[in-house]
């Protein structure tokens, strides 16, 4: 018999997803693993039993003191891996929308204090206990979603120094939050004030002074560059992506999001893990990342922080044959922590089939962030799902607004909801 | 001293609203007449005192086995008014959205069995539980979201008999979600598979069976009418709205959604309540809702459920001179029960400020549908009010996410959520 602390029965459809990463779904009941009038038992924080119930009966004993949970006939997912955030800043920028809505320019909102320098000087002041608590209630609104494993960019203190405080806070973060987070150093977000027209002096002490600290102190799993006009150039992006790589640090680029700068074909050409946005990228450059085995990012919520309509382009990046992930992006600009609405947003802007879409929140994503043995339900793995109450997993993309019921991590649970108490 | 029987208190900002509707929105403070350190005391399902939590402590006693609740230092709102739903239906099309990412047309989607005959076909076999039992779920889903108020439409059984069936459904449906529910006849949705070409004798029947026992049995608030090519031709709306207004029931219109159609200048010319869509609405349209005292109720989500990147003309309208209300257009082809993503994204892209579109959400949508007891936070007025776990009520529109703590219809909870247990 196999011994379990949890079990959680009453599925009525359970997503497996198999290990990723995955460039084409194919028949979606096959590629998400998907087992009808199923059960799970979790042992010590992972996966024990993955299968029927009636497996479930014969092979799994809960111990004593063990929980028995039903999930009403509902479907259970993997815990969604949302694969590019800037969560982790302080500081308030709603009052930009009144100014947005008369028209001012952003020009003009920077000049009324607004825009990412408000935020960098906002994260600069904070005290450590500020960021935690802030950036905390934003993460415990993501596991409310449905998601426990997010990914975490720095770049809202854009001081060598600031940068390096930013990600030793992220193991607090863990710890407090309950969630998988996972590490990415941002330090060249944008060029700060101190720097303008000199980008290629702060990009030397990005790679001076953090990057060796960085892998020494294992401080972040990934150097992510923003490669845009205005930001950093392909030239001074590609020094930093090099000297990361040296160091043994993966590599991420965002990459073709306003204009098509070159930042796909820098990211095929350092081999990163992930290029994320690509809203500008070409035929060629998408070809370019198949080739390299990029992985592509998707990020269906942020035109609307920029006031655009311009859609992901998922179906292309799909089409072309590059395995897709989703992330919210949540920032300052455009504070969305739902991946139900991400996905929902890549099923009907971005023409992902539900399937594809569940894909690359999972296992794609958890691909593009690096840890392999989240994104799956799978015996040895960690207990990472959510139970939502919906007839079938097809409904997640297709609703707007799925919220998930109960969301465990590593079989604990992290959020659940009561209706009409 | 004031009795009461709910006091709610610890309230950061409470936004009270003042009756409506209101076509421009001044300083934000003001008209949404924001309390700070507030409080709430409610008996008998009616707010009975509402201001500074000092004042509660000398003039409200809680009665014996009264419910005392803090908020927790959060934000306090009316409940949300949902101006306008597709909710009463049957059937599941999810299964349509692989179809679409896989390029097929609409028609081509129609002939594999989907689109809205799919759901009038579902909705036209279904049981009355059935119908009860799915549209429930979406009304949970709603009032989950801060909802307290919908308007539900009727509209998939395109049968006369079968219209009034819907309708006949909305009280009990009222009764099981704990939800103020607005009936809306909408037979003229579309023009049934047994009238293709003939919609004017459909018109006729609607005219004939339906209006008259409507008013009878007052089994609905208003008429509503889908005036677009290929579906109604004005000539044909503005038979049934005379129909309708002869019988004193308030008018709808779905106006220049698609093409502009004449749709907004019918509605001013009958003096309809709203007028609904509005995309392809011109100058002289919006001059003419203005000049006619018609509402607009704005849809933000709409366009994704067919595709399209087109954003609802917020600001377009409210520049016009012409209150503003939302709703979430909830319906088998945008499943979006949620009004703060509505209101996050006719601030995002529809460019309202957050204010503007907390009076679309409330005041407005209240007027918009006729019930203008709601909406507001005052003395005498039902208590119908969220809190939400928010540092001030501009988050609302800025955040995508956000999702009350507890929803309060008439002083009960109708949702409420835990994180973290």
């Amino acid at each position: 018999m196999i011994r379990a602390d949890l079990v959680v029965t009453g599925i009525a459809e359970l997503a497996t997803l198999r290990p990723g990463p995955i460039p084409r779904v194919g028949r979606a009941a096959q590629e998400l693993g998907l087992v009808r009038d199923a059960a799970v038992a979790v042992d010590g924080g992972r996966f024990v039993y993955v299968g029927s119930e009636r497996g479930l009966a014969r092979r799994v004993r809960l111990r004593g003191g063990g929980r028995r949970r039903d999930a009403g006939g509902g479907v259970v997912v993997p815990g969604f891996v949302d694969a590019h955030t800037h969560v982790l800043y302080a500081g308030d920028r709603a009052f930009e929308l009144a100014l947005k809505a008369r028209g001012l320019s952003y020009a003009a909102i920077a000049r009324r204090g607004g825009g990412i320098l408000a935020t960098v000087r906002a994260t600069r002041r904070a005290s450590p206990e500020q960021l935690l608590a802030e950036t905390e209630g934003r993460l415990a609104s993501m596991a409310a979603s449905g998601t426990t494993t997010v990914e975490v960019k720095t770049g809202y203190d854009l001081r060598p120094q600031g940068e390096l405080r930013l990600l030793r806070l992220i193991p607090r973060l863990a710890r407090r939050s309950g969630l998988r987070l996972v590490p990415t150093f941002l330090g060249a977000h944008a060029v700060p004030p101190e720097y303008v027209g000199r980008s290629d002096v702060y990009v030397d002490r990005l790679i001076r002074e953090c990057l060796p600290v960085i892998a020494r102190e294992r401080l972040a799993a990934f150097v992510d560059v923003f490669t845009e006009p205005g930001f950093f150039s392909v030239h001074a992006s590609e020094r930093l992506l090099r000297a990361a790589a040296r160091l043994g640090l993966g590599l991420k680029v965002h990459a073709d999001e306003f204009v098509r700068s070159g930042g796909a074909r820098l990211a095929a050409r350092r081999g990163a893990r992930s290029a994320d946005h690509l809203l500008a990228a070409h035929d060629d450059d998408r070809r370019a990342l198949a080739l390299a085995g990029v992985t592509a990012v998707v990020l269906p919520v942020t035109a609307f922080g920029s006031g655009t309509s311009r859609r992901a382009p998922a179906r292309e990046l799909v089409d072309a044959g590059i395995p897709v992930a989703i992330g919210t992006d949540c920032s300052p600009n455009a504070w969305s922590t739902s991946m139900p609405l991400a996905l929902a947003l890549a099923v009907h802007g971005g023409r992902l089939s539900p399937a594809e879409a569940l894909t690359a929140a999972t296992v794609n994503a958890a691909h593009a962030v690096g840890v392999e043995d989240a994104g799956t339900v799978g015996v040895g793995r960690p207990a990472d799902f959510s139970v939502f109450s919906l007839p079938h997993v097809d409904q997640l993309g297709y609703r707007f607004d799925a919220i998930p019921a109960v969301v465990y991590r590593q079989g604990n649970v992290i959020s659940s909801r009561a209706l009409r108490q």
